[in-house]
């Protein structure tokens, strides 16, 4: 698979990542949402993240806790808007201590025959808040995050 | 009360408005969350809204259904994020049959004391989502709703 794509246009108030993965949408959907398979890329290489609660439904609550190597936590929570198993879901995100950071999450997942062309559009309040939110290494967490769950994807498929 | 101001500004994928009550946060706080007093302001003029659902925390599920004068429904619904009464609430929102387009809201109630400056940032998936959304007409149905929350609220303080 060839790395994530990650467009961080100026003067916009999303993050778009688009990724094709070899492996069908069920398995691609699956290693993004499985609590057993989600410490294995979230976060990139360096995070330790257990999952405190998924709740897959519309008002489901879900929560990930990610330790970097001095075991300081950083709190991701939200709550699903929609979701509709392997095509789409939607989600709030908000990284716990950080004010006002509220993004909302659209993922899909395409069939490309066997193949799957996962798309993630964050969107911010701002471009402030998106920008305040992009840190250097960001990208290649996300890349390396996506390269991953590919790894996860075609092992289930 | 001065009318709300309603921004939506080119090339952003947002719509604020704006607007200062003569009324307490507590008051316009419950104007904008009460079931019994959303139908006395959603929709504007001429729609009929029933509360069908609102569960005020975060994962709770809303649902209010609009009707036109020929009877004709518009399915409003979401999810709420964070409620924090009587100082913020974030929400996602998607009206049904509008496929792609859920939007999240920040409400925003700063107290001026005794006043409060009133504030909703909706963020789109993309402009071209957000200017789907707007419609002729639809800034005066805003204003005309935050007109009578301003009523409301000045009823109940």
């Amino acid at each position: 698979m060839a790395p994530a794509e990650i467009t961080i246009a100026p003067d916009r108030q999303d993050i778009t990542t688009t990724v094709t993965f070899d492996a069908p949408p069920a398995a691609v959907f699956r290693a993004i949402t499985d609590p057993e398979l989600i410490p294995r890329w979230w976060g990139g290489g360096n995070f330790e993240t257990t999952v405190e609660r998924l709740d897959l439904r519309p008002g489901g609550l879900w929560c990930y806790v990610s330790r970097d190597p001095a075991g300081t936590p950083s709190v991701f929570r939200g709550v699903c808007h929609d979701v509709d198993a392997p095509k789409r879901l939607v989600q709030t995100l908000e990284l716990e201590g950080v004010p006002g950071g509220v993004q909302l999450g659209v993922f899909t997942f395409e069939d490309l025959g066997g193949r799957t062309l996962h798309r993630q559009v964050s969107v911010f309040q701002s471009v402030e808040e998106r920008d305040a939110w992009v840190h250097p290494g960001m990208s290649e967490i996300m890349r390396e995050g996506m390269r991953r769950v590919g790894e996860i994807a075609e092992g289930l498929s």
